[in-house]
């Protein structure tokens, strides 16, 4: 039995796109009850949690890996996909101002997966779990025609440690980056052209970096005890989260491109692709690097490793500017577009 | 780009099956944590998490639906399948005498999906989370081929309760159900049987609890108050949850039939597909209902509203015996059997 067909002249969720269907979804709950600081539509949840004196404060995020959309078993083993799904799950929980504690894991799978590439999976889940101080908690297997991977990160606050939302960017505040834009989406780009021979060190990192991302969780709850206003895992390519930081408090947030740390690979990459202008698309536009931007009220030093690409303007024109302009380049990924 | 063909001689995960599958991926991970004091292989894992006096005791547990597998769209709407969603994920929060307390969703949709059903969807969400006494926290959505939902519960411990495993059954404790099982298997095979017209009310019932179950949560901690050694939520049949619990602890359930509750719509509706022997594979190997099915010590009264169903005997010819003898009718579900 097939799924059925949508009835015509109904809209659907690629009609909508990711962002209007995520406000519609969201726009059906219930106010969120006190203890629930942080609903949904930020990276990840926080919540007040009883305990024995006072509350636990635990954030809580969830993330999926769809196969041939997010990954492709030709170019990715089952470690690099365990990894990645820690890493991004774990990467929200980071944008948040707090520090990886636990992840469960539900694997959907054809009964033709090799019984080898579960294993492996466990093997790098539980390598970026040991690499972000985190444990596996548990998870669920079922059966369905293609591997999906949906993680859920637990995270805790520290002592003294207040969340750090997407809404709070002020004019005047400074814009900063922790790690660099760029890698993933350029691996991908040299994976997807089947240009991975022979490939110079520095070249062969992006392919790395697009099949098994290794962010610095620890510059999120640096940036939270340095007093950041915003903060936001760059999971959608530079343009289009900047723009849900700018959104979200209706401000702009101006960048300059100098000031964004631009590996060569990048350019080495595209010109090797014969498309040298794809370099710049990938700092823009490439997600998938879980780098971290973050917005620091002005007089604030920047603790590392961030360090500065712009800043908040009053809302001008456009949610993002570079280089004082609205960006002529692809805007990142978004699902359905 | 299709999925690659698994390599010719390589077992799969169908070879396997779902135990095999979930105790290998197990058996990789590092030994858990001191702070995870139940971690994979139980229905949910408990954590104790850093609180500013002591700790908070929080249960997290991760469930999954496979559109064609667990639901159909011709048979079950948005908000349905948002009650099962939540349904399934709290009652593995109560079946570890925790109570439920928020879920995150991850919605994998193709673009024809109608954004009705997202909408529908949320609110079946949002409902079955108000009566678990629980909230929406946060979510995800990804494009896929299928829907797939991922639904993640967080429950607590209250004060001096302790979380139930599953694997502390003791020879002479008294086995106890909370609930019935079989009407969501009975409501399936109408569902597939295309037996849905001018259905009575009992028979239309089972459709009901098929599509949208409605577990009683509080039976879980009424359980853990009333000192049950082991307790399983019945999401995959009564046998086969029953002999999770006996291999779990290397004992014997033995099961009386005629203590089961057996709604009568079971032989009404195995009457009218004109296989009444139905009724019975339905009541012992049908999940979905989430019964509890819990083990108490001898000499200690059942909370309500548990009912006595049979006896933890020392390990025997077969982890679960039904009226003394191996059990002869299928033994519940299995992914990939």
């Amino acid at each position: 039995m097939a799924a059925p067909d949508p009835p015509a002249g109904q809209p659907t969720v690629g009609d909508l796109g990711e962002n209007a269907l995520v406000a519609g979804v969201i726009s059906r709950f219930p106010l969120p009850p006190p203890w629930l600081r942080v609903g949904p539509g930020d990276d990840a949840a926080v919540l007040d949690l009883p305990a024995p004196d006072g509350v636990a404060r635990l954030v809580i995020g969830t993330d999926t890996l769809v196969e041939l959309r997010d990954f492709h078993r030709e170019w990715s083993t089952g470690h690099d996909v365990g990894v990645k799904l820690a890493a991004q799950n774990f990467a929200d929980i980071a944008a948040m101002g707090a520090r990886p504690l636990a992840l469960v894991v539900s694997l959907v799978a054809p009964a033709a997966l090799p019984a080898s590439f579960a294993a492996e999976l466990a093997d790098g889940l539980a390598d970026e779990c040991a690499r972000a101080g985190a444990a596996v908690a548990g998870g669920d297997v079922s059966d369905g025609d293609g591997v999906v991977l949906t993680g859920t990160a637990l995270g805790v606050l520290a002592d003294g440690v207040a969340a750090v939302r997407r809404d709070g960017a002020r004019p005047g505040d400074r814009v900063a980056l922790a790690g660099v834009c760029g890698p993933s989406a350029a691996g991908f780009a040299l994976l997807r052209a089947d240009a991975t021979a022979d490939l110079p060190e520095a070249l062969g990192a992006l392919l790395v970096a697009h099949r098994a991302p290794r962010p610095g969780y620890a510059a999120g709850e640096a940036a939270a005890r340095g007093g950041a206003s915003a903060m936001i895992d760059i999971s959608d390519g530079l343009l289009r989260d900047a723009a849900r930081i700018a959104s979200a408090a209706g401000v702009t947030l101006s960048l300059d491109r100098t000031a964004l740390p631009r590996p060569a690979a990048l350019d080495a990459a595209a010109a090797l692709l014969g498309r040298p202008a794809l370099a710049t698309s990938w700092l823009l536009g490439g997600g998938e690097d879980h780098a971290l931007l973050a917005c620091f009220p002005p007089g604030r030093p920047l603790p590392a490793p961030f360090r500065p690409v712009g800043e908040v303007l009053a809302a001008g024109p456009a949610p993002v500017l570079v280089d004082g302009r609205p960006p002529d380049t692809p805007a990142g990924w978004t699902h359905w577009s």
